[in-house]
């Protein structure tokens, strides 16, 4: 039970005809009940690891909780299998004196809430969460994200997918200081789930807001990548492939960077391309390789 | 308001230090919410476009329906934006008389019961729905899947992807014959609403079960598109990347057959090997390139 892969014998068939069993390793699937004081609040289905920090980190998404002290317990819910084990799918969030807890109508409210009939309405704003951080003042001075630095995320998140490497099944998330070092990754089946347990880490650790940080993201950039990345305050999300219609005006309204077809030799800045540090020009002209200003 | 994509206005930055500004294409991303009755059951990330297929799909990935005339009527609710345009966000479905709504409990039940404690059970019984239909019974001498026409899968859907070409940020689904005809391809940011919306223009056609087909996804092949496939169906998933563990399971427990990444020169098969025709071998032996029985 609630294993991060597991092997299971397969038949691979080439164009050619060749035929060989094979044992794969696959990615862990397994559902997680978050529940809030012993309240339901979500069933995830995730990769088994850091459930603590997912269930932390969906409370910040969920914008129950912002701060470390906030939570007072977190622990494993009751629950066996047939087998009379564990199975280790349920966490439960205690949260500490005096904190409201989520309202009944906000289960799975990362969309839905049964009766405000959101979708009647400017879909940005019903769907947009209040960060309880500061807004991003987009102030140049204060945050200059290289692009030198940016090109190096991609393979940096690649190089800690243990997961992806053994399964070809997982999504990562990793946040990484403006210099490019690595804080934390995560992996899991679910790309929201990477994310929420990224910033889970930084509730349980005390590091929200995650300011000065960018998060380098292994798939696409959804509206909901940016929702969870704005609550946890930070100020970039990097995606290696595209981003939505509404992942880009989130990120415009919220004042965030959000960056796309981030590939190693390129990158497409979507939103916020003023915390991007400008381009060092020789007087030779702009764009030759090898220029000074454009270290390899 | 509901675009399938839009244009934006980027920044592109290389490696080697040049900009340029570039318009791109972004797919696009709005909420729908999916009413039945005019209560409401859930609301999806989508991309917009065949939304009464969408919502019809994922009538029947709840269990609420499985047959066209379940359905009494199909249309666009209420909803405005600030400039009094209609949203196009809302879609509700009118059941047939005698048809069982849904439960109240069934609000994003796909994973989701907020009092049936799904994960503290084992964990594949609870978040697998019963399929209306007779089960398989794989019988290999009922279907069989040609090796050579299920590796033709992945090219004959990307060809049909007009939306990602355009934006890069889509997924798609394409249901297929057992010959290899394309039957209906749908895009949409969401890979779980790509299949609903095959699902849907299944039922809306009168076509339920999908039997003798095989569902060809552009991503990887999670419980949840095994559960949507399973409900419709459909004998065979096939996925361009990884399937899970819960994947792999509920394909096994359900008589599908599950196929990952298929790339056009080799595919794997993780369940459901029965369904495959054998190996045509010359007595030659066994997988030389060119030898008679394997076709290129």
């Amino acid at each position: 039970m609630a294993r991060v892969s597991t092997r299971h014998r397969t038949l691979q068939i080439q164009a050619d005809g060749r035929r060989r069993e094979r044992t794969e390793y696959l990615a862990g699937e397994q559902p997680l009940e978050i529940r809030v004081g012993g309240r339901s609040l979500a069933v995830t289905m995730r990769t088994p690891g850091h459930d603590f920090e997912l269930a932390a980190g969906f409370c910040v998404s969920e914008s129950v909780v912002h701060a470390t002290d906030q939570i007072a317990q977190i622990s494993y819910g009751p629950g066996v299998d047939e087998h009379g084990q564990a199975t280790y799918n349920i966490v439960d969030v205690t949260l500490a004196p005096g904190v409201a807890p989520p309202p009944a109508s906000a289960e799975r409210s990362v969309y839905t809430s049964s009766s405000c009939g959101i979708c009647g309405t400017s879909s940005i704003e019903a769907v947009t969460k209040e960060s309880a951080f500061a807004a991003l003042d987009g102030d140049p001075s204060q945050a200059r994200l290289s692009p030198e630095v940016l090109l190096t995320l991609p393979d940096a998140l690649r190089a800690g997918q243990s997961q992806f490497e053994r399964t070809g099944g997982t999504h990562a998330a990793g946040v990484f200081t403006a210099g490019g070092e690595l804080l934390c990754l995560r992996e899991d089946v679910g790309r929201h789930n990477a994310v929420d347990k990224i910033v889970g880490w930084a509730l349980l650790a005390d590091r929200l807001p995650l300011r000065s940080t960018v998060l380098q993201v292994s798939g696409r950039a959804s509206f909901e990548l940016v929702q969870k990345a704005h609550l946890a305050g930070i100020e970039a999300l990097a995606a290696v492939s595209a981003p939505s219609t509404l992942a880009v005006e989130l990120a415009q309204e919220s004042g965030m960077t959000l960056i796309g077809f981030s590939r190693g030799d390129r990158l497409t800045v979507y939103a916020g391309a003023e915390r991007i540090a400008p381009a060092v020009r020789s007087p030779g002209g702009p764009g030759r390789p090898g220029t000074p200003g454009a270290p390899e």
